[in-house]
């Protein structure tokens, strides 16, 4: 495998940005997922306070989106793009919170870290709100599930 | 488990920030980890390619460093400080990529959000530079592995 | 009324950012404006003092453009759009000065939010600098005035 | 009234930010507050719907603490301070939304203006969710209540 | 000369930004270049290290492109534009680092802003990175090389 | 020379924030300079025209201030650090404008970063807001003139 494989490296190894001035605009989508895994209690917690419940997950939607917005300021060789739109879902199971991510743009270039940037922020806010009450929480299997150009 | 054990929610579930007024400066340190995982074709590339590899980790440390200074602009209820220092460490094995981070700090309150952060980011971003070549990459395993208060 | 009659919350309430993919770009101008009320001596000092003058109103308006141009970092749900210009424009009064600001942009959504914005940080930026003199300042009558869609 | 009086401002009135070296860290709390108004329809619906307002409320609240954060990067002669607490309170009258903020530091300069600023976006932010709905919502009544230093 | 000539004033001086929506979206390219003058010893560590000079060039070069990409949040009357391309070359000379810079972009507005402050930012980080060794480094000679309008 | 001695490296090369977590908080001012190179005509301009220059050189203050608050943002090795002061002073020359900065903190780290940063970001603005009636101007000279810590 040559080094160019890597389409954010030159030919000799250095970091750049891809240039995208001669690709089309086209609407892209985006959607990735990933799990924080909580104790029992955090989950019952979770389950039984109506409020509080709400209030966690809705301020790791807002997190996410808000973090989704930034992408760019984030991860260095990511170009910055107008996003149609980013949408969270939470869905608390019986050991954590699976958490899912889908960015829209129309732009010349696509929006996976966008939605993998979602996902990440979405969870690291639950750890923050939850760590007070579990210490042992982990955050894993942050991929992306679906791309389409259309 | 009442409601007020989350720390970032009121009796009545409102989402708040916690007042640390009262709390002394300490020096405070967390250590954080991760991995994401890769192909074996990823992973030889990043082996073999002396330069491209140590860009790779080069842009994902610097990127995990500018994040962790930004974590109270990503983590809506966390406290801003100031960081004394911020380290990545990386171990390219078998089947992915180990990532940890220490964060150190004197202040009211501790950082293991900023180890989180910064390793979350190290990790989004070797994804984006990795991802021409690799689709299926997970991250995962992200966790506090220590949490030092002096 | 119907929750969906809320755009940034899905039929069960729950906070969304609109998706504004399908929309056309079009030319889009919002106007807005508001009013910070101030002491006699404020506005006296304001009036006699040629070059304190000039500076206390092109800080406010240079804060007042660069706020306009994060507004989607400032208000969640806000879309992120390139802005044609952004324009203050202050008139000092009897009792306070008013502020008017016009937002301009070629994109699938609205700029209200940014002249909003934009007259909102202009006069928390004449508060702060009249601040030492006069202690009893209220802002207020923020509103959008004109809307216009080509 | 001689120019110094305006503590931003040299004495020939070029801004300048105040020299806070000498001063003492001090704990110090700043309240501000100010109103939205809204149509009857809007603050029956706010009112009616549990899980909308609880969101356009948290949504509200998590803006207007993360813009209390980055008071100094909006308004320019702000100093950066270490906000020990910033909360807000809400609450839903007759023609309107009342807005409270509370902020806490251990600095060498008041917070005044990070609760003018918190009230100040979480007005912004109601109006931007419920502006489908309400066009005619006026903010106001944004001003300084309380301001102590210990 | 007239004051209308500086265009980001209006006839009568008031700072404003220029209103570019009857611009039509071309393909800009700009590029700029500078010099950091740096001690024999500086160079001579910078040549005979592999590694570090690859850090120091590569965290140079992050931080300019990351510096590129919020041009319109350091310069108040820059509009804000998708960058297609940010590129970064340096060559250690005798007695500095050359730095240049070619910026690309598909907007209604110029591009060389965005290339000066990658220039300027890539100076200022190799000075932090060899201040602790050379105590007289001068950044200088950053000027607009090309400008292209497709 | 060894590789140690780029105190933001390691002992193998790899770039690191500095560990200041055990120097005492001081009080330390440092001071930079540089110079924009403008032609004749655009000196005229600025010594003429008392409003344009007034405000050409209030919109370089505010936007150095600004950017000196986010150095850390800006230079990725940088500790984030409380600013006491950052005061700008410009001079106007018969080829060009001198521009001096001062940063005072009272912090474990030094700040002629800051103080440079400054420097650069006003001689940015000034080229923004000069560039239409001159395309020849240089910014260079940047440099820092003194250190101090009590």
């Amino acid at each position: 495998m040559s080094s160019p494989a890597f389409s954010h490296l030159d030919a000799d190894g250095t970091a750049r940005m891809v240039d995208v001035s001669a690709k089309p605009v086209q609407r892209r989508i985006a959607k990735a997922e990933g799990f924080i895994a909580c104790s029992t209690e955090t989950i019952q917690a979770l389950r039984d306070q109506k409020i509080p419940k709400g209030d966690v997950l809705t301020v790791a939607r807002i997190a996410a989106i808000q973090a989704a917005k930034k992408t760019d300021d984030l991860i260095p060789l990511c170009h910055g793009l107008p996003l149609d739109q980013i949408d969270l879902d939470f869905e608390i199971q019986e050991s954590g919170v699976a958490i899912r991510a889908t960015s829209i743009t129309s732009a010349k270039t696509g929006v996976e870290m966008e939605s993998l940037t979602a996902v990440s922020v979405a969870a690291l806010t639950i750890y923050d709100m939850c760590k007070a009450v579990d210490k042992a929480m982990v955050i894993g299997s942050i991929r992306v599930t679906e791309k389409i150009k259309e």
